[in-house]
């Protein structure tokens, strides 16, 4: 693969669009064409991020400026809100899109608005767009112009529990998730909740029940895989630590089953998935940490006819910006783990 | 309250134990008569704990000693099997026991040796001790020879659960505890899996489903709250920090009711008890850290039947040797506050 | 001791004051008249501290609000150039006023405005202040209107080099403080700086040389010790934890001492004070974590003539709320250490 | 480069020789002959480090099996003593040896029996080694039979200081280097020091002054830059991080230079030196971690005739396994950052 693409980074001062760039650097098949970032246009990136002193001297652009010099690839790692102010404009220009924002996962504008409490300025564009989980999706990937790269919560969600439902082997209405997060998933804005001293030494739930944002996007994509509505409990938690997601979730079972049995399973749905790796033994943040991997692993509870899913990954890189390059991979007729860290 | 009473601690080279003795240096009515501590007998306790220096010069003894110099008051802060040695000799001398072991928590020789692998060797102390949360059990602790000092994890799911199932409000066959505990719960001795390299910035599930041994007295005391038999799902987490346990409670009701329902029931359940705060917010383990109290909290999920309780707790201090100090001020006519931190 | 002191607290949404009001909770002389935090005025204290939940309904007031009702103690735990705004009233009103800011650590309007940047507005009161350190002025304090407080910094140096200033056992031109500090010295502000993920697995050095605001206090302070101008080369570093301050520092010393001999010394310069532990081995800051200590100790470098001093203090107890309770315990006539935690 | 060397890691169940295997299995040309870890000799590598699952299944052997196997290339990541009685059978089968353990870094046997308090049981290798820090011995590397691999603090010592030692504009009696460490440089075995509990939120200074066996070979390395004997303090601080370590450096200047006088003099000394970023700003580890970049700094402090430099590397990578991979791309001939993360 000689080919290079041209790739424009969109909100590249954020940890995801900073560690987007980073793995772009060192792709083979990258060419990156302009990084924006509106607050900080004119400015270095290493100025903002010391650590990429001596990787880069790109300045950052405005976002207008970016989207002149956008020509075949676009990651938006910007708001919500802010993404879909310029994809219809990066599409006409001929881009494929890659949006790690929230803007494009829901399908309907009804959803989108129910969820995220604002109208979509670019509705049409919701029905067109591929979801970006590549492990359920790949195909539709290949093709895409506009991929919706999942949110980091559902990514782990989807990954424990699609082999169950697919097969229809979980009570759909049954799922309770209990997910732990580092602080990055707050993102490099700063907030109270993620200053040192408050969540240092500290476990903190928020948004419990089915009001984080990131249920709409659950329920839906759960759903396709069920083949029926989805409900689920959620309850996030913030942890103290930069990176890691685990979810916990725990599900009735419409079946006698047995943990080896449901290993099977998931080895055998995931054979041949390089980025998922369906463990025996527990899953932890730890091990998963600055790498594209989600492992995954699955136990029966003796006597109550549940189980326990849990589903690490690093927030970060399978969470956001690893699977996007993941699907740009794809997209772009790369290897698909070109670039991407294990 | 004039009155002192002579206290003897065993085990005080453990987290435990040290900051029951911190605690008991500042008790108006406590006077120590000794601490054991048997791999550091004849050293002082500040050489194992220089944060220590300056308050006190107390040397350790070994448990024999502390066996006979023990007259009125005992705590003990061993492992299992070690405190079920000890515990007829110091009752037949007289004093009352406070066991911060699992020793006596079972109530049967059959469950301990369920849960814990090995034959009871006091069988007929079983059926005889308290089980020592004064939140239930305070009348019963106040005239008690033997106190069973519950389990950290056990403190904060009953807590969140007892009202629920003492009024019948949830079904006893859908509990699922999904709980996140700070590193100090492992005690100070050494393993691989307290090493700070492997702990840090990671969160890492174990025994989790049925296995954890906090399962059976979490069970056992749930049931009687009950009114029948109790299973639950229980999955712990080792966290990033050092104090704090967090339960994140799933629960199905048995009939429509609303948050602020359930959380008055919780505010009548708890009117009165000094150390349950019973908060409209998220409890947060930051929240209670060096402190006495249990913050519970009860959210009800929309469309799912299903309620939310969380409750957060110092695994040290009201999941250990403060919830052992307030057993011992209602049992020997104390404030029974005295000597707790808030 | 009776005897109620009316005690109003300017700042008490930062954690200084928040700190500093839950000792005074625990104070048996101390009511509080009123607490302020401008920005918060009318809302709990509890609402912006949620563990102090069920300690406290109490109600923040404006500044104004609180100069009013101030009748005997101010603490003024307010960002310097704030402080010095409300002083002199709180002074014309008859308050005994424990400053906790900057404004009247510095001797002269001149080093204020050197260091601070700013004209004093209260340029006669600088020389009327007693500095308060109690180990070295505790005779002055008893009898001042107008403590101003140290910093965290100045106060774990000083504690560490005026036993050897004042013996002339070291050369004052070559002190060398390399601090290590908990984030909590930053304050509850938000800045990039104290960031989570930003500050967490990261040791920043910052403001090295002779440029951070502590050195102007450090200097005039050892100057009085030394008898002549001592210039510090002094470099902060900020750490990932929540409190306490390590100063190591090097000097040479002026003439063959050993470490045993220097230890003497401490212990005789520091007998009797309750809140300094002179340690035979290394002071480490988990040690003195929520207490009032300091400890220090000091070891001779072999075959170099030079000393290093070590000293630990909590940047928030020791370092700020706990001196400056201390400071007034002593103004009162109340015995020096109550309420202050060890 | 086409050609493959065979590679044997000795002590692979480390965080040095785990972290070593890593890079080599994204090396292009490093066949890995065999891995050894006597105490999990027949137990998958991945065993001990779940995160490697799914990048490898090698099997680990024991020391024995390791030097059978050898031929080309061999790290050792052993314990010292451990590695000096194998390297002399490794070198006569004519492997080349890059020694991560302390035992060849002293130059004579004196040294090394005053500095380890052990006989060097292969004393004539001494003189036949080299010193493994490229940026200074990088010609000697390159025909090196034994390459001693410099210590995590002396690599960050002499980065920071080579260039005024070598420029004489310092005076060599003068060094103060205070060192701030991540946990991971204590290792992976078990030390009450390393328990989570005790390491977490605390700062711990250990053999401070002249007693760290570091000492004697940033002495030793020091004073040929210097053609002097050189004489440090030296002070190191455990702190509660994983990976990395700042250097704080003092020396007094033998004429007046200013700050930007000095970066040239760095700038100038470490031009083409891909892993030595010269920064105006001050270092931190975070900008380092996880990579083999030293960053380093230098700041006059006026008025004093003093100056600071501080250097950051990551105490594994540049201070460890990365700087050894380094080492072995030099002597092998690949390009020297072949394999190593930036």
């Amino acid at each position: 693969m000689k080919r290079q693409v041209s790739v424009t980074i969109f909100g590249a001062s954020g940890y995801t669009g900073a560690g987007l760039y980073s793995l772009c650097l060192r792709h083979p098949g990258v060419h990156i064409a302009a990084l924006s970032a509106d607050r900080h246009a004119g400015e270095r990136l290493s100025a903002v991020f010391p650590r990429m002193a001596g990787l880069t001297d790109r300045v950052m652009v405005s976002v207008e400026e970016a989207v002149e010099q956008a020509t075949e690839v676009a990651f938006l790692c910007l708001p919500h809100e802010a993404a879909m102010a310029v994809v219809p404009r990066l599409l006409d220009k001929g881009c494929r899109v890659f949006d790690l924002s929230a803007d494009f996962r829901m399908d309907t504008p009804d959803s989108y608005a129910a969820w995220y409490k604002v109208q979509h300025t670019a509705p049409e564009l919701l029905a067109a767009k591929v979801y970006g989980l590549p492990e359920f999706h790949r195909e539709r990937i290949r093709e895409a112009r506009l991929v919706a790269v999942p949110g980091c919560y559902p990514t782990s969600v989807q990954i424990g529990l699609a082999p169950l439902l697919k097969h229809r082997l979980i009570d759909p209405r049954t799922i309770i998730v209990d997910a732990k997060s580092g602080v990055s998933g707050a993102g490099r804005k700063l907030s109270q909740r993620t200053h040192y001293v408050e969540t240092n030494e500290n476990i903190a739930p928020y948004n419990v029940g089915r009001s984080h944002r990131h249920v709409g996007e659950i329920e839906q994509e759960l759903s396709k895989f069920a083949g029926e509505a989805v409900r689920v409990v959620f309850s996030p938690h913030l942890t103290p630590m930069n990176q890691g997601i685990l979810s916990t979730m725990y599900v009735d079972l419409t079946q006698p089953l047995g943990t080896s049995e449901l290993l099977d399973l998931f080895r055998s749905e995931y054979a041949g998935e390089r980025f998922v790796r369906v463990l025996p033994h527990l899953p932890e943040t730890a091990f998963v940490q600055n790498t594209n991997y989600a492992d995954v692993s699955v136990h029966v509870v003796p006597d109550t006819g549940r189980a326990i899913i849990l589903c690490a990954i690093d927030n970060l890189v399978k969470g956001a910006y690893g699977q996007a390059l993941q699907c740009m991979n794809i997209a772009c007729g790369f290897d698909e783990g070109c670039g991407l860290p294990v």
